[in-house]
């Protein structure tokens, strides 16, 4: 995914995780080595809350995991219960009012709730209770839900009920984490569109975004949260309730192609398997002639292997990835300005030069990164450079939680693929076609939203939710 | 006043500060030095926010005004108008979730509200609300008054109108700063139980807890809001509305006593003046031979040079105050705790040396720091120590505002004159008497609320509420 | 005194602690408190470096004791013998690497040392040792003294023979601890320019540049190191080794003036006592026809109480002191720029209106802060200000570790009184006259520099250290 | 590499850049472009040195690059010279003293001094200079080295005609960069242990560690500098003094297996090359049956990839590495501990299960890490797993720079390889033979020291040294 280099600011993604222990573990530490595995998914911020006996104590700053937690805070964290939350980063009007996960008192005692993903009509529901008198400290999607899900909590006789209700107002997607006095409680909006899955370690429960959180902390996958679904953990047991969903589910195609950890398997498919198979059918569609197959690091590197395993072309590294870059570094003034994706990329000059080379990378979405990647190759002696994308073109924005740019910033929107190969400088340029996509092990399995490539939206996005993206 | 040394948590007061610039002052400029006047009220936390054509930005942190804020942050705050506040410091569970001022969307747009008090009824009007759906985020009080005057706003036509519903609605004690899209307003309880004051500079109004900060921002001082009074400035003018209040005022005498800032004008009267004449009726009322008249830095300075100057006995120093001590330092074990009180406070030694000394103070709460700094002079060399103390007895808590320790750690709660005078070993012991109290400029010049000596809670307070407190 | 309000920049003052722990006190903690004692000598760095069998270990860091240490750091400072050290601030060019204890290997293994003072000849020596190869990475006299230490050393059979011959060879003011493997050793310029005093606890011996943080350890005042004193403590004792003096100590007047705590007592005299007389002397000196006597707080509020007792004329409070502003503080930008001062000092306008007063102040340096205060209290309706200072005027610099400015800022240096009188707005100005100081405790009882009243410098400067300083 | 994973201190390296401005460019950015480049050879602390005519100004901190340094402190390092240093990372005892450069006053001003290696002899030196006299701040050979080359400089004319004295007396490791008033002197030890070379950009010169921070900063390679060369470059031009060396060079071969940047080329050849190179010879050496080779990120990818091609099995990834570990992270309690390296590694399970694997490590030190890494893949379902090292085992500590533990923690120094391969649980274990690794382009081409595999020492090391390391 080519990304501007100095605003890294693509994604809109959260990470989140819970445990309602039952044995002796600490569920604060366990939260923190979660969210550790899940940091991939948000670098803005992060926090972690504790249900201790009805009164939730929580600590959330903006920064990294390792940056916010320390053993002194982790030991302040006592209770049973924990969520954390880890949210997205981007360059400047990020609030640290809006830092995860929100915890609030209503009627019944203490609420704390983290969630992943975006809704689109949060600011109509936002107007229709400020119009009832309510006001609003945060621009997040959780304390909408929290204060839709205390209204009706007034009306029905649980959480849950309340919960059913809520989900049947909100429109978008979620995936959802809601610690009350005495339930932990996670929920997946109806078209699954963003990922939730359900670990057990001993005789606790454990909720998180992807399995790779699951995998860290030693707890054995259990199944995902249906979409649609809600499950409640409480002293007892594990309960599931099923709401109306639509007939096909749609989750985040680019979870599979980007976000996701390549190690986590998100509704029975491997995200590393969907890449790799990706990478293969790119190169059935579009092969070339060449003398190495080599990725983006890190993005398109999974599916370089798969482009090399299936065209027989050796595969090979040919960028060096500086593993050091900070999130700040002081901008370069001129002179240095050129050099300046040279801080995070180097070619491996032994390997390229002279080299017919296949490019791989998982999307296009401005284009200044390709080119410039493509000019270092070349300068380092590429003979050829043929880029092959293992996504259709991203010609739409998204309103589910990605964030993408406005289309006129989308290179695919308003270019064919022929001149974005100009601009970018590649000798070739082809991206995986949809029905490519659709032959992969998760185009197969399941019901994906490929929006961003279609326009397809699963849910009508009004006129001035498009506008507020 | 004796506090305990290692946690200094007396008081539960805070500062305002607000300004509607109309020329071409700085306002978050102004704020900060506006603050900067008011800390003594508040090193909890700090926090200004500022009207940028209807969207508010704002900065709030835990920590001193100092530490908060530089001018990178105030440079980022640019708006016409700005309200701060700084907050009580307490020993732990402060939340920085509290630090004010709150900013809150609503259904007119955004709100900024900044508060000094505490109101009697917040849990009740807050479990009210609860039960109609409502969250809250804070235990702020301003949070309380956020929620009733958003709700009031889709019934009123104006905020002030909202506001003076919303103030039938709170009891208790509490000046109030409103920052609306297009309006500044301040308010004050009908009871006038906490200090708000009104000043100029060139064509803008600045409201301020203290005319000390009008004095800092080289502002001219108008008047004082009066009890009951809502006062709104907007672009064109400065009006008021006058809300039904009481016959007869109740400013918190403590304001006079200990909180307020000895060069503050408070309703007419100088605080210093106040403290002159308390130490003079006192000398008044209880002479005793001497060599020397003292007081406990800061607190008893002024009435002590009223005491001397009454009585004819010389004034002098006694003890010297550390002026460095920080907000934290380390616990000192268990050798170094009896020394304690002294990294603090050291006696003159060559002033005390065997005199009979005449130690002033405004108040006794627990009777802790009393008996360890008549222990110092004794061992000093003192002949005598006579404490007089510049206030009537506190026997009864605060339920508006001032922190004071539940009723068991009230010394002169349980405790005859002489019993207290024994406990902390002074040769004899005097309190200002209520009636000498009243004869003091406050006294004689408006009503103040003497609950705290008297019992005579000026707002009745339910059982409820004075188990939360 | 007055200073440039914006940077307070005047002295170039430090303190020294040590204890050679034979109890069960911690010698870091007792260091810790021992330097909060001592804080007003230097708040640019801290540190405290503690031997622990040998190895020392330490901690310093720009910033005040209550922000370098903590229960943590404390905790790892564990060892018998400790020292520890407060360095003044300036406004940029102070180097971290500056701060002290200085700890290095030498020898016969490490050694930390920590001063007070200032050598004329440091640069001439730095010179010498430098052409003969050494090298040197902080600019402090600490350095150069544990260089010329470490090469005694090679030469003599123990560390206090070889600071015998140190002394010899370094030419200024200097109060000194040295830490050794086995030793901790005190020392004391030959003119006793500088104070440093023992104290006892328990079996414990304490160095202190002032009692008044003996005082605060709860340790025993022992007697003042004498000039030209070495005072070793090891395991078994408490020896002294007196080197050469003149006839006539010269102890820095500005001590008493304006340095030191006025609860400490320097070589006998107590500095609360000297401010009173100065005080006295000076109503004696200069009387006036006034109503009130006040001083500039806090540095001339002794001698304002002397001259009100000696005159008759009452003592009162015109001036507030704020006690928070920090050590930064944002720049006023223009329209705030004439009000600065008010932030740090506000009139008590009931107590100056219609009144002539005398306005007391330890010394005038540049006049610039006299000056606004003079307006200040005019402004707030003063009829009359006569300010009396309660030193001569400092006509010449010094060079012994008082940071006064170039001649050319010393307002006294180059104007009559008169002169001066006009240039601050006082209706009369007088200084308290040399044969005047001379009559106060201190005055009668020890001798005194007074160079920079007089230029009678007590070891001849070279031109080329006037210059450097 | 396997390491504790808990203690990372396998290696005691540093980087160092220098930059002798003759353009326009910022020497501070470009030095700190630099040291980014370098971050993998040191992340305990970095400093930045410039020489402004004369005057060298410094900023150097504990931490990364992107921590110490931003825009406002670079823009205070203005100056025609700068060199930087990076620094390694071990856990506790580093010191904020030991961060580098070493800025010193001379007999001739001002002197910087940055260096990476390690002396054998710098204990004994140090002791020869105490007995002299000299005093040490530090614990770096940078100190030892000013102290050497300022007690020449007053024998010899230049600091180039010094240096070459100093060479003849330290032994060891070293790369070395000094900035005097008017020059920059790079030099690298007789034997060229370490790497260090010369680049240009424009007129300007550049020295790096490292070919890949010549890239970063957009500079040109020009040559290395040659084992025992010292390379001036001053206002006027570039000159060389050759001292005499050995026959062979000594180059560090971990440089080639673990340290250096793969992007890198050292001594003329390509770090990147050397890895696959090593990867071949070993599957000639020790080919196994199996479906896929994978190599443990990230030390052993690019022998796998090497392993792969020459045997024809499959490439493939079987393990994630989170990129988000910080430098510190909370100890994980007892339930935790077992899960602790699935923090850092994760399996592809898909990729893992039911696979005969080849496992491809640079080098086994303690063996903790291999094991845990092999136990991993069994329980992801692995059939077997063939452990295989690109680099003969470990036996012998390294005195020259390199970190590695004392002989009883190396495993291989007490182990048979079958003894080894039962420890860490893998079906078979095979290590690079000694032999195979001189097949290697490096080990064709260049002298290179392989002591810790065969203990043949380049330089003769005392047992005190032994002892010391």
């Amino acid at each position: 995914m080519d990304q501007e280099f100095w605003e890294d600011k693509f994604h809109d993604e959260c990470g989140i995780f819970g445990i309602y222990n039952k044995n002796n573990f600490n569920p604060a530490e366990m939260t923190y080595f979660g969210l550790y595995a899940l940091q991939h998914r948000g670098q803005e911020s992060a926090g972690i809350a504790v249900n201790d006996n009805g009164t939730i104590i929580y600590h959330k700053e903006m920064g990294m995991v390792s940056e916010i937690f320390d053993d002194v805070v982790i030991g302040h964290l006592q209770g049973k219960v924990a969520i954390g939350h880890v949210r997205y980063s981007t360059a400047g009007e990020s609030l640290k009012e809006n830092a995860q996960p929100l915890v609030i008192k209503y009627t019944k005692g203490h609420m704390a709730v983290a969630h992943n993903g975006n809704l689109v009509n949060a600011d109509q529901i936002k107007e229709e209770l400020e119009a009832k008198g309510c006001i609003f400290q945060t621009t997040t999607d959780s304390e909408v839900i929290a204060a839709l899900l205390s209204r009706e909590r007034i009306k029905h006789h649980s959480i849950e009920d309340s919960l059913v209700e809520v989900m049947k107002q909100i429109k978008g997607a979620y995936s959802l984490l809601v610690m009350t006095p005495h339930k932990l409680i996670a929920a997946r909006d109806p078209l699954g569109m963003r990922p939730l899955c359900i670990g057990k370690k001993e005789d606790s429960y454990i909720f998180a975004s992807e399995t790779a959180a699951l995998d860290t902390v030693g707890a054995e996958f259990i199944r995902d949260v249906n979409p649609g679904e809600i499950v409640i953990v409480n002293e007892d047991n594990l309960r599931s309730i099923q709401t109306e969903v639509p007939e096909e589910s749609r989750m985040c195609i680019f979870e599979y192609i980007y976000f996701a950890r390549p190690d986590s398997v998100i509704d029975g498919a491997s995200v590393y398997e969907a890449r790799l198979e990706a990478g293969k059918i790119l190169a059935r569609e579009y092969p070339v002639e060449a003398d190495l197959v080599m990725g983006v690091p890190d993005s398109g590197l999974v599916a370089a292997l798969g482009y090399a395993r299936e065209s027989g072309i050796p595969y090979g590294d040919g960028l060096m990835k500086n593993r050091y870059i900070g999130r700040t570094f002081i901008q370069p003034s001129q002179g240095m300005r050129e050099q300046s994706v040279r801080l995070k990329l180097n070619p491996f000059r032994s390997q390229v030069e002279g080299k017919r080379i296949i490019l791989i990378d998982d999307s296009i979405v401005r284009g200044t990164t390709s080119k410039r990647i493509v000019k270092m190759l070349k300068d380092a002696g590429a003979r050829e450079v043929h880029m092959r994308i293992s996504s259709p073109p991203v010609k739409y924005p998204c309103y589910f939680g990605i964030d993408t740019p406005h289309r006129q910033h989308l290179i695919a929107c308003h270019n064919t693929v022929e001149e974005i190969a100009e601009t970018i400088g590649a000798d070739t340029l082809q991206f995986l076609s949809i029905e490519g996509l659709k032959k992969t092990p998760i185009g197969a399995r399941c019901g994906f939203c490929t929006a961003c490539f279609d326009g397809n939206y699963p849910i009508e996005v009004s006129k001035e939710e498009k506008y507020e993206s």
